[in-house]
């Protein structure tokens, strides 16, 4: 018995999320069924990161034991060949039993994609979320940097979620603008439930205006998912690196 | 009676191109059906370019008459409001009758995209030609080169058009990496039918080592289609421009 990490990438548009529910099709029951095809074997597949429907991965992390004898730097083209064109397994390498995709994440990095400009633009449907009004960018970093540290984001997880603690780590945060296109990129030890998407959206906020920047430290600091802004939509939202 | 310019941004992934045909949604279709949504009226929209299925425009442009009121710089938003989200009108403008989007094109800019990486990409898989193997640019650049200036393009024309003068003028042509992407960009002053993806697919050719960049002025010369390279797929083209 052997374990394998995987490096998946995908463009979530099509799918359910990562995690396999009975209605709908999800990316973790996609690779599952490929594994099947080439090993028999009926696996578990273990993600680092449950990302939601709509989200895309460029470097989404699993793992799952095999008893199947191919090399496993081998595995990535077989399974490629088994799956559907919006998955793709970009590296495939043998690690100690012991290795745990979920558990052993030390920290993530996602990135918002933002499309600020009046009119939409159909190239970036899928990966960006479209906000037409103009965005204060100045704004929105000074608003960003008050997230860095380590906080209880109890504010910014979407209700319904029992994680045990809330107290997270925010190692890096950054705005880039390219053209009409913002990118925020966020790094952290881990992040709750819907937690980047409500940063996205509270930063949008401040960005209109709507929330001041100087209060996110109080907004933090509340407790209280209310007096954050919206939760962005999923389109936007990428899990680019997961680190051990 | 009116005469209103269209500048259009489409991902066409799900259309059959930009002309009405009897199977299959065409973008001038859906637009003049919004046009209908909005004014009453059945107009014949002119578009500069006829785009096959699965081509991306940025900057496509477009022309129709009209006996409406709306002045003409709102139509864009009006027309938003009833297209797809994969089309969007970004301008709408007002344009002397004798405009005709297509017979008074004085150049275009397209840009086809390549993902040369082993293992495709699931986010640029409706955006650019995936080719696994390593492409030589060095070799692409200099045949990319041999393009340049006035030419009969009859070998990089496909077959069935019935183009009157198969002489063709390319101003500029460029390829661009970005990791793992390469961007060739074009410009003349008019394409004969599937001319930038023979020339894409004869450029990738020269990559491979396949064809030398040194007999793409014979390939040129011979006036023969099947010298050339095949015709790289539509993902990977995209119109960004009409010059008037």
């Amino acid at each position: 018995m052997i374990n394998v990490k995987l490096t998946i990438q995908y463009d979530g548009t099509d799918y359910c999320g990562w995690q396999k529910q009975k209605n709908g099709r999800s990316i973790q029951e996609e690779i599952e069924k490929a594994i099947y095809r080439v090993t028999g074997e009926r696996v578990d597949l273990i993600g680092s990161s449950r990302t939601d429907g709509g989200v895309h991965a460029l470097g989404q992390v699993a793992n799952f034991k095999t008893e199947s004898t191919i090399p496993p730097d081998r595995f990535k083209y077989a399974l490629n060949s088994f799956l559907p064109q919006d998955i793709s397994i970009i590296s495939s390498e043998l690690v100690p039993d012991s290795f745990h995709s979920r558990f052993d994440a030390k920290g993530k990095m996602y990135r918002y994609t933002i499309y600020n400009r009046d009119i939409r633009n159909p190239i970036y449907n899928r990966y960006a979320y479209h906000v037409p009004r103009k965005l204060d960018l100045i704004a929105m970093e000074k608003g960003a940097e008050c997230f860095l540290g380590s906080h209880d984001f109890k504010a910014f997880m979407a209700s319904g979620s029992n994680a045990k603690s809330t107290v997270r780590t925010i190692t890096s945060i950054s705005l880039d603008k390219s053209e009409d296109l913002i990118f925020l990129t966020i790094e952290g030890n881990g992040f709750l439930y819907n937690m980047v998407r409500i940063i996205a959206g509270t930063l949008i906020e401040v960005g209109f205006g709507r929330i001041k920047w100087q209060s996110i430290p109080h907004i933090i600091e509340s407790g209280d998912r209310t007096s954050a802004g919206h939760t962005a939509p999923p389109q936007g939202l990428c899990l680019e690196k997961v680190y051990y």
